[in-house]
């Protein structure tokens, strides 16, 4: 079988048919229920010579096989199963059966049926009767992963919270009016497990569900505002008249100096593959390889059902298991929007599409899901001679590549930033819509210490959200090196006679482990490749990581959510390479006792100096929720970048064209001078 | 005198030549050397009822007196005045003469004079001739601030870095070629006060000035870079065919919610006076106040002058004087950069102009100093409703307003960032070109722990640059409190079962004082009005500062570098409002012994609890250079920003209208799809 398709390629709708067959032939006569068919990320050591060759302009060997990797259930036994096949071969690598305990992520249909499952129990169906509701308004569901607070559980459950809606459009906002019941389902058996009841006062009391006081929604959509909109906003088009600057092949982007392949799977959404600069090998894989967001805010329940039988649920429940692992639960593929032109960028916009495949393993097209465009970020670099006033101005043109993810209730904006001075940036923007809880706080002065009042019966749970930043460098070479470099006063002696100087230390990561951030030594991260040296600066060449510092997870070392996200724990973490190690938080978070992630693979103790290592970032927001996040929130930016230090021997940009008004065509506003010539009447 | 004038209006050229006029009156007889001629910031308890009144649309009450400040010499004494005028009633408040030990800034014409005074001296240029330059190639010098290492110090002096330079173009790169002698000027007597010699190994030794050997200048002027320009970036370009958003009435800027008055003077340059949101009060002033950049290199020399005269001096100098006070010592509105359409921003740009005085007195026009322009920020908030697909999206739209100022070899770009979500944010770009100094790094290797080579016998040493923003805050009303808000686990304890709760404790700052970041607990202050009640959270009003946790300055506590710059030493200041209170490092830096800034006002130990209050932040970059920053600096960038926190009582966007490719009208990429519907032929 031929295949035109590079190793970096994802996941085409022929594969995923391909797959479906070939496992099909290895289980005959079971019906499979699949949950993921997507691309394995290839072996290393097959694909370094190959796109080293492409970068080299060499002959190319023999193109490394697809490996593609399968999650699914058999419908006759229930058991749960991960299978790597080979496409090429048309062959079963392996097709192995999972541990009882191991839950896979939740999948598209499996939402929908159990949001319906939900709604169609006569459990659910019940309180909703008592909620009394007027003609136009109903109940919907948001299943939510069931964070884990049971060492024994092996059930697969979901939580599913209740929100009053009206009907009558399909962006009514149901955050704005959350349920006082809660029910958990079995997601295998279909069997409602318990019904929670929701604390909605100060202290853990819960009540039977009440009829329901109407309360206006407070709405997001423009259609339901019931204000008018802004009309003082002028368009602000982006022309190109020429085109991009960029050029696209497959997946593979050129611009400027930059060279790098799009990737995208079920999980991680975009991932950025085998990025070169002016032919200069720098990152063989970029990727937000997880995130979690635990709910920390101190609650309590009681419900009723584990009166009666489920006696090994602690009652005071259920905020503290919404511990969402957005990736591994999940996925940033699957959840990634699907893009409109002249919405989400501006200019001329490049969009690639993905594919996932349904329950039945039937190929369903995720168009859009991935956005490449240009941008213009302002000066990158400018000096006057002030002598003469001459000056040189260089404006900063970026590249970016962009996914929008829908988690439920939130959404989380990613982008790839390149620029001509060969920084990468990675920017997450948080937006979408808190996740809410029900608080009677009709009484002036009603508060809680763990959230924020959002409009009347609504409150905002304080919550973190942790990222974890996945780099695997390859400056020059797949051998680097992890240091960092803090800046320190020098000590009050003879050397320093004026007490002001102050040198940098360097501290070498040798073994696989972890560090910390410090802003008050200044501290900046480094990768070095020891074997290349700066001719200018005469020391190895790097890259240097603009991380973000931020508190790192608030959960006990006791908790169950500390447990399951040890990488969200410590900001930097580096671990020698290993294929098949992608997921900060382990292959299986859902409903994960504890972590098989990061913290397991630095443990192995490796010598990290001088070897193909990966760097991994966890940085984040404590969001304590601002009233002005409701009912739709600004979005919280955080940023982490990637900038050469040493790498090269001067500015890298020094060749960008000038900033000049025959190119860029501005346009000079109107009207009287400000400073009048006079003023004051002499 | 009738004045159409606002008090908040920048000065006037009429005004400028009023002062001289009402001082030559003053002091018949005597010439005066005019360092400073420039609007008084008028006194607070004046203008409020005048902005409140304008604001709320009533009577407007009597405006008041602008207030004009005069620095200058008496020629026939040499004594250093200031002075403060009434313009309206044509009268000298005060006149006085300051202490010998008090340094006015430097100023342009004084900046020319001592540039020319150190080419011309005849010790300089015997210096110059023992170089043997080559024809085409001459010296020129940059006069720096003579930072303070001596207690009993009174004169005013000049410190002059020698730079080769060829003398063929107008931007040839002097900082790539420093010279190893730098004569200091007394700038009143013009007397050689000393020739220092420069250090340029790895120990201190200084050697006799010899023949040039010639180096190949490291160029950033496009027409001297000897490569080719890249062809590959097409033209992008932001059209606004509806004009802007905003609309302007002298200084008064009008854009969406926003009102605020556009301030200029000679040493903040850009002021932010008055910024209001939907009719409600936010911020009185915003401004930088102060920045410093001490230089940290331990560095030593022998200087041959000393040895036979000034022995008061210590002999190992001179780069622990370099400490800029940029603000201070010089000013951004005298170095701002009077910029071009179309160089500096795109779309529809209006540009204000400034004045300064001469020395004679004479008003000397600062066109298109400050620029003022919309940008779209990408996505600002979007939510997908996962169920229906339909999408809530809305862009960030920006005003931007600009100033870009150039302090001999180095740039900082000045940003005061408007949004639609009632968010303000100040953007710091640091660009331009590193301060070298001369290294003989010849020999494979050499390199110092306080500096990086970033040429051929060129070094660019750690330094850092320290800022200060003030913000005189008036949320609903001038009474205002600062606290700070942590992130805080639980105790483990019975009402934390489940060990991931976490709330907020929350300090006020009820003396004037300081206060630390604290990453780790992400503190986050706030400014509230305690007697403003959000109705739905329940609790007051409030904006948050989001900080720019940085290290604070190395310097020794017992040091000048320390001593002058305190502000510089903690990143979080509260002070009471004083009328002439607005600079953190006080009104006199150059060649100050001790700051007479915010730790002499915090000192006074006000209350600042729920009274009218003033905000110092200062942050910073510890810059210990790439070689990439060399021969000019891809920006750095560094942001605060001000956000409501329980401000409103919503997302104040919602109303935005939505982002459509009717308005937006962006272009999709042609071409093949990626995604091929095969790939593997089946």
């Amino acid at each position: 079988m031929a295949t035109q398709l590079h190793p970096f390629d994802p996941i085409t709708p022929g594969e995923i048919t391909l797959a479906t067959k070939i496992l099909q032939a290895a289980f005959p006569g079971v019906t499979l229920r699949y949950k993921k068919i997507d691309i394995q990320e290839p072996i290393k050591a097959e694909v370094v010579p190959y796109i080293d060759a492409e970068r080299l302009g060499k002959p190319l060997p023999t193109k490394p096989s697809r490996l593609l990797q399968v999650l699914f259930h058999r419908l006759d036994t229930g058991a749960f199963f991960k299978a790597l096949l080979n496409a090429g071969a048309r062959t079963v690598v392996y097709a192995k059966e999972l541990p009882k305990h191991v839950q896979g992520p939740v999948d598209t249909d499996e939402l929908i049926e159990i949001e319906k499952l939900c709604l169609e129990h006569p459990a659910v169906q019940a309180e909703i009767a008592k909620l009394q509701l007027p003609a136009g308004v109903t109940v919907c569901n948001d299943p939510w992963i069931y964070g884990t607070d049971d060492i024994n559980e092996t059930r697969r459950l979901f939580q599913c919270y209740m929100y009053i809606v009206e009907t009558d459009h399909a962006q009514n906002n149901h955050y704005s009016i959350p349920c006082k019941f809660s029910p958990v389902f079995n997601a295998l058996t279909h069997e409602l497990v318990r019904m929670d009841y929701l604390p909605a006062t100060v202290d853990a009391s819960t009540t039977e569900t009440q009829p329901w006081k109407p309360v206006k929604t407070i709405q997001y959509a423009h259609d339901l505002l019931g204000e008018p909109l802004r009309t003082d906003l002028k368009p602000y088009v982006v022309q190109q008249p020429q085109g991009p600057s960029f050029s696209i092949q497959g997946n593979e982007v050129a611009w400027q100096k930059w060279r790098f392949r799009v990737g995208f799977n079920s999980r991680e959404g975009l991932v950025i593959h085998n990025i070169t600069y002016d032919g200069r090998s720098l990152f063989y894989r970029l990727s937000v390889s997880e995130m979690t967001v635990p709910y920390g805010g101190k609650t309590s329940l009681t419900g009723w059902m584990e009166q009666i039988a489920n006696l090994e649920i602690d009652p005071r429940a259920p905020f503290h298991r919404k511990q969402a692992f957005d990736v591994g639960d999940v996925g940033f593929g699957i959840t990634a929007n699907q893009l409109s032109l002249g919405c989400d960028c501006l200019g001329h916009i490049k969009y690639f599409d993905g594919y996932r495949c349904d329950s039945k393993g039937n190929p369903v097209l995720l168009k859009n899901v991935i956005c490449l465009h240009e941008q213009d970020n302002g000066l990158q670099h400018k000096h006057t001679n002030y002598r003469s006033g001459a000056a040189t101005v260089v404006r900063n043109r970026q590249l970016v590549a962009q996914m929008i993810c829908t988690v439920s209730n939130y959404e989380y904006i990613f982008a790839f930033i390149f620029d001509q001075a060969a920084n990468i940036e990675l920017e997450v923007r948080a937006t979408g819509i808190l996740s809410t809880v029900p608080f009677d706080n009709e009484t002036f002065g009603t508060t809680v210490p763990w959230g924020t009042n959002v409009g009347p019966g609504v409150m905002a749970p304080y919550h973190q959200h942790m990222f974890s930043f996945r780099m695997d460098p390859a400056l020059d070479g797949p051998k680097n090196t992890i240091y960092h470099q803090d800046s320190v006063a020098m000590p009050e002696d003879d050397k320093n006679p004026y007490l002001v100087g102050y040198t940098s230390e360097e501290t070498i990561i040798k073994t696989s482990g972890t560090a910390d951030t410090d802003v008050a030594r200044h501290r900046v991260f480094k990768i070095r490749n020891d074997s290349q040296i700066n001719p200018i600066t005469y020391k190895p060449i790097a890259y240097k990581l603009m991380a973000s510092p931020a508190q790192m997870l608030l959960a006990s070392p006791r908790s169950f959510g500390y447990k399951r996200a040890v990488f969200a724990t410590k900001p930097i973490w580096v671990t020698k390479y290993q294929d098949d190690e992608l997921f900060a938080g382990g292959e299986f978070t859902n409903q994960s006792k504890e972590s098989q992630g990061v913290e397991k693979w630095v443990a192995r103790k490796d010598n990290v100096e001088n070897e193909d290592i990966v760097l991994w970032h966890t940085f984040g927001l404590t969001h304590n929720p601002r009233i002005e996040d409701f009912p739709v929130m600004p979005m919280e930016r955080v940023s982490v970048m990637l900038k050469p230090d040493g790498f090269f021997t001067k500015n890298p940009a020094l060749d960008v064209p000038p900033s000049t008004q025959p190119f860029n065509k501005s346009t000079l506003h109107p009207g009287p001078a400000t400073c009048c010539s006079g003023g004051v009447k002499l």
